[in-house]
């Protein structure tokens, strides 16, 4: 059963630590069948060295598991939230990564404050409101998900695809569970840099808006000219 | 004699720079058998490169030298101390490693000011006081276990595993060795991103409480869900 | 065509992930024959790992490809200006590199603090003018290599070969690619010690004038004395 | 002639990158045979991946070639003054490492915070005065051993195995080159958790006197009681 998203996903989950995104466990990728419902996720706890193709889980879009052996994510209500309200992503990671978890620690969004923002991210990243004690006792990961949408009401999470969780950690997309993982890449990145530059100059502000739209609207869009034609 | 301990001690002790912990022989760590009052612990000095299972020293809670041809860790009596007093653990780590260090030697105790912190330490890591010049100047390694001690007065210490010991470096401890080790590669991770939390916002104060409740109490304690069932 | 100068670019441009300096296909390389007007530059958005030799694409000054299937980087009009106007380079490097993108985020040049800024860059590393929105507008990146030649008006580019652009990134160029990479190498370098420098000491002022010369002309010009005579 | 240097020189040598402390060839180590007054020195210049035994240059305490192929380290002279200078070492290492580099370039001294640099150097690692400007356009790198040398005035280098050069970058010395390049891996370790120390705490203070010598002489001098007996 959906043995293509499950080798997707198993690829997806072992690039996190190949890119220095994940100590032990502390990271999950899903990838999400729209026509079908279903989702492909990390079981919870299982260490990437161990982790095979058939471990995947396969859940519907009420956190039933339709197939596997092991528990899937404990995060997984969150997956679920996401893929419901994000209409066109296919593929969500959650890392501790850490420059990113600095910022989702401070509680601060992280502004563009140059074009490798720009590149993938259009406008500053948000970082959510903290939890009510009521969300966090209730169903905490299905919670988590629904402030994560409540951020992104008036912005679109395709040209915004990642979020720093207050007190928590970063949550990433993409159209695949591949592209979710690049732009985890980039967000870990581009928090390194934003630090430093407010280190450097603790009055930098925001990069021009004709910048930010030139240089995202490069790569993304029907004018993109980046790249090779495909 | 405790041939499986020492194998685990001497995996624990490999662990340390596979980890990026330690450098040259800066660390250690032991393993307690409880039942039999005996410590399987490091030999002071000796290159990780050369370490083999049967260079491991076993001491009694006295501190003699039961079995080996090697001196034991300079750190054996704060060791023995800890094992003494904290009546449910079984392994221990000692490193200077460097994001950890740093706060030890400023003297801080590190906030929980994240859920990658509530996962693992169920509030502030502390640090301990200063020793005296008495301490200092007698049975200082006795005295390092001693002051680690009284700063676990009022605080649990299988629920905070980990101590600064001030202006000197960490120690962690687990149920056995290895988990030890889980805890110092942790503890590492968060000292780092506290820190950075704090460049990036000098009031960042300390987690919600209900937050670090759930967390900590979603991977330990009889309602934790995390990971598989064993 | 050119065989030699592509597998020099070639290997320039894998130097880039070796030495830490770009994250995906964050960089590119060109190399520049003179006596025929020719630039060899790596083609866009080409991972690192799949790039050969073959993959390289020649273009004149006017920015036509005279050779190749693939589309040459999008930065090959800011490599254009500067090889008409910097009349003495023949290898150029474009990076993301981190420390050297968070001064450019910044917006502030990088002063010669010590002596592995002066064995290499005769004075500070300049950062641009911020681009007008027409600029960024119109035709970006020729415009990005006219206002990098603007900042270099009072400056020798062989004297100082590297310029952070304006919540951008940097550009370094040497003679060939090679000394063009090693120059971004250099840069990133003295941008991560300049950084460190101002937060022990942020009243740290530029090296003393003597130091900045003895250094630099220990390495270059008539007077070197640093190496083996070739 | 002095194989056994040649090869300990070598080896001291070929450590340094491994060690993360030199970007390409910006590092040396010498060592001294006391008895023949003969220095055995890195080439200039020369990258580390190529470097072989017979490359080592032997240089009398006048700077004089006695053997070799090669010109020896530009920095030879400031080898020469301290080996004539402090004469119980043999071996000294130059590396622009850069965490002490920043330190250097930030002109300030390392002071003790913890006992990570009290088990190696008994008390603050100085930086030199700045060097006058007859001193930089005179014997530059003999007036950089002087002004070395000037600063342990009141310091014995034994004690204090290390030193930064205003605005350059560290110096360090042991018994031999092997010891030397030790010292020089603890003085970055030490350079780095110092600046994160003072970015946690910038009222940070040296650590207690007591606890300085206690770790120092815990492992120096005849009542060292870590590690085994030789």
């Amino acid at each position: 059963m959906l043995e293509e998203l499950k080798q997707s996903v198993l690829e997806a989950n072992l690039a996190l630590p190949k890119h220095g995104l994940v100590t032990f466990t502390w990271g999950n990728v899903s990838g999400f069948n729209r026509e079908k419902g279903l989702i492909v996720i990390k079981p919870s706890g299982v260490s990437y060295d161990e982790l095979r193709r058939d471990d995947m889980v396969v859940v519907d879009l009420n956190g039933k598991v339709v197939e596997g052996n092991l528990n899937p994510s404990s995060d997984t209500p969150t997956h679920i939230v996401l893929y419901k309200n994000f209409t066109n992503i296919g593929g969500i990671v959650h890392t501790h990564a850490p420059w990113s978890t600095s910022w989702a620690q401070a509680g601060k969004g992280i502004p563009p404050l140059g074009t490798t923002h720009a590149d993938y991210f259009y406008g500053t990243v948000p970082c959510t409101r903290s939890m009510t004690k009521d969300e966090i006792q209730g169903a905490y990961e299905h919670e988590t998900g629904k402030v994560i949408v409540e951020t992104f009401n008036q912005t679109n999470p395709q040209e915004i695809p990642g979020v720093l969780v207050h007190s928590h950690a970063p949550f990433t997309w993409g159209k695949d569970p591949n592209e979710a993982v690049y732009n985890a890449v980039v967000l870990e990145e581009v928090a390194k840099m934003a630090l430093h530059t407010y280190q450097l100059n603790p009055n930098a502000c925001s990069m021009d808006q004709a910048l930010l739209d030139k240089h995202y609207l490069r790569k993304h869009g029907s004018k993109a000219y980046y790249g090779q034609k495909k």
